[in-house]
């Protein structure tokens, strides 16, 4: 097992990674402070670890939230049902919540933490890829709107994210795609060595290699817990984990949530910004080619759906969160390993972008 | 106009107290960051005072969402309209709120600012009594669930309070007197001469003598402030200010949001806790008598509603904020003047209050 530590102060909290570690009943429970604890799950994660965890939590009878599986459940109204569950059993201020499963429902339990009596301790289980390179570690949480994707959440941080590499091994093909959209990310943004280890080491990651993962996961927490503990809260260098995202949530909310997985989304998306990088002069013909070829190695899309025009991708950009003062910003490459976040672009180059990189209708 | 400091570091904020500031322009804008603001309010403030403070707001054009009035819309549901509102605006991340009316409202704003695209800045202008002495002040917002009260919500502070007195004018006189079960809380938990004060000058205020009022605001924010800035997160001294909210909320939710005004509720809390504290030998009988009495002139209840049992109390005090790990925690007075925190009371007391402090049924 390796131990990343995320530092924030007196928010700081481990990371840990490892094969087995759900089946190490100590490092959950010394993260839990109170009496109780409420394990928030979905109908697909449930049958395959929920008995796992809840046997290493001999000492107490957890509470089981069991939600549906998908991106279309991230609601206000779903998130109702943790109270509801939360409430019934009269679970005080010291209940810590277990966040057991994918990017949703992380996101979802950790709002919930957030929210249930202004406050609740809560763990970072995570049993995707995606959930464990990116979205378990930093304290984003939050729920989907219809109009925006995330639109309402909070900046909350776990007690410990506890990822147990294992899982990845129940892992559809298409979520671990998925989750490789956003380890390329870390390559992309600020770590041009791990771009290049991944070139040439991809195919043991969909392999399923699990040296191979068990270093991608690593390598790809630390870059988020560096960027993390430099800007909690996303007032900078934060705003760059995000590249390739305005035009991805534009993808999901566009399509509606649960047609393109996320990381597929953010992969396109992706490949757009390094489009538009090119057309600002920032990267070479060749460098998009190897992004586009490294994306399309770990079968994820290259090309926007064409079923969104311009125009729909536009208006669908203009509620995105880095829109400050009516100017969309939007994180770009400088280099092959280097984005910064920008408004300053023209608006004919995005356009450009988004009429290019479409797939045929 | 006095301005009364609240000490967060790095989140502090002032506290204008004062007639007629709803005219003043200045003091909203300088509290205004982005280029976009939205009002929050309801159907009963509305017509009364957002035209004031819209025209204060010369430089933007506002997004306005009006809310139905009353306790019973304080849910997640009606949250929900405030985001609706603000992504259909694309109001972005720099956008600030502006809670223009009472505790239901500046609730609700506050919990929609702090999760809207995981936060946003946002003013209180506090237009009731209750709101202008307690619920504007130290950030505490939320919404309320079936199940329980305020069980729903964040720690999260606005950048200022802007508390015009005039707006008192139109409040009707049983909201008046809601609003001064808070103010004698802050009497009978930390400052005696307060208490006294209010024991002489409390006819004033039924008259809505100006100058008393604004004496008592005052006077009830500073204490107010002092608690908070010792204690933002209530892991200590601020749940004091709970003094007969465990009652009182237990008679909210038993009764249906709405039947009672919370002051009310909490009016008759407060008989009760100083009935217990009696029954404990903290207080005199002749302090509890004291206590009822300025109650009563307040033209508040001083006994819990008798269709209330005493099994149906218990079941709804257990679900309240203050329990922990299977304890109910109460406030209760050692003397008068001096609030503790305690689950250290024996059953049989509190069962005794709960069965002599009930109107007859």
């Amino acid at each position: 097992m390796k131990t990343l530590p995320l530092d924030l102060g007196e928010r700081s909290y481990p990371i840990y990674i490892g094969a087995g570690l759900l089946n190490q009943a100590d490092l959950l429970k010394k993260h839990i402070a109170g009496s109780r604890v409420a394990i928030v799950t979905n109908a697909t994660v449930a049958p395959l670890y929920l008995a796992k965890v809840r046997a290493s939590l001999t000492s107490c009878q957890p509470i089981e939230v069991i939600l549906p599986d998908g991106e279309e459940y991230k609601t206000l109204e779903v998130l109702n049902r943790i109270f509801d569950a939360l409430l019934a059993a009269r679970c005080d201020r010291r209940t810590t919540l277990i966040a057991l499963g994918g990017g949703v429902i992380g996101d979802m339990a950790g709002f919930a933490a957030a929210s249930y009596q202004r406050g609740v301790p809560f763990i970072q289980v995570p049993t995707t890829l995606l959930s464990q390179v990116d979205s378990s570690v930093g304290g984003k949480t939050g729920v989907n709107h219809p109009l925006g994707k995330n639109m309402i959440g909070a900046f909350y941080q776990p007690r410990a994210v506890v990822i147990d590499t294992d899982t990845l091994n129940t892992l559809p093909d298409r979520e671990l795609a998925s989750g490789l959209a956003e380890v390329i990310k870390y390559g992309l943004i600020r770590d041009p060595e791990f771009f290049a280890w991944l070139e040439t080491n991809l195919d043991k990651l969909l392999a399923r290699d699990a040296e191979a993962l068990a270093f991608a996961i690593h390598r790809s927490c630390r870059n988020k817990a560096e960027v993390v503990a430099a800007d909690e809260r996303e007032t900078g260098v934060r705003a760059t984990l995000n590249l390739g995202h305005s035009f991805g949530h534009a993808i999901e909310t566009g399509l509606g949530y649960g047609n393109w997985l996320h990381g597929e989304a953010i992969a396109a998306g992706m490949v757009m910004a390094a489009d538009l990088s090119r057309r600002l002069g920032w990267l070479t013909a060749a460098e998009t080619t190897r992004i586009e070829k490294l994306i399309k190695c770990a079968r994820l899309p290259v090309r926007a759906p064409g079923t969104l025009s311009t125009a729909r991708f536009l208006e669908l950009m203009a509620v995105d969160k880095k829109v400050l003062n009516g100017r969309l910003r939007l994180v770009l490459l400088k280099r092959l390993g280097e984005a910064v976040v920008t408004d300053d672009y023209p608006r004919a180059e995005l356009e450009a972008t988004l009429a290019s990189m479409r797939e045929a209708a």
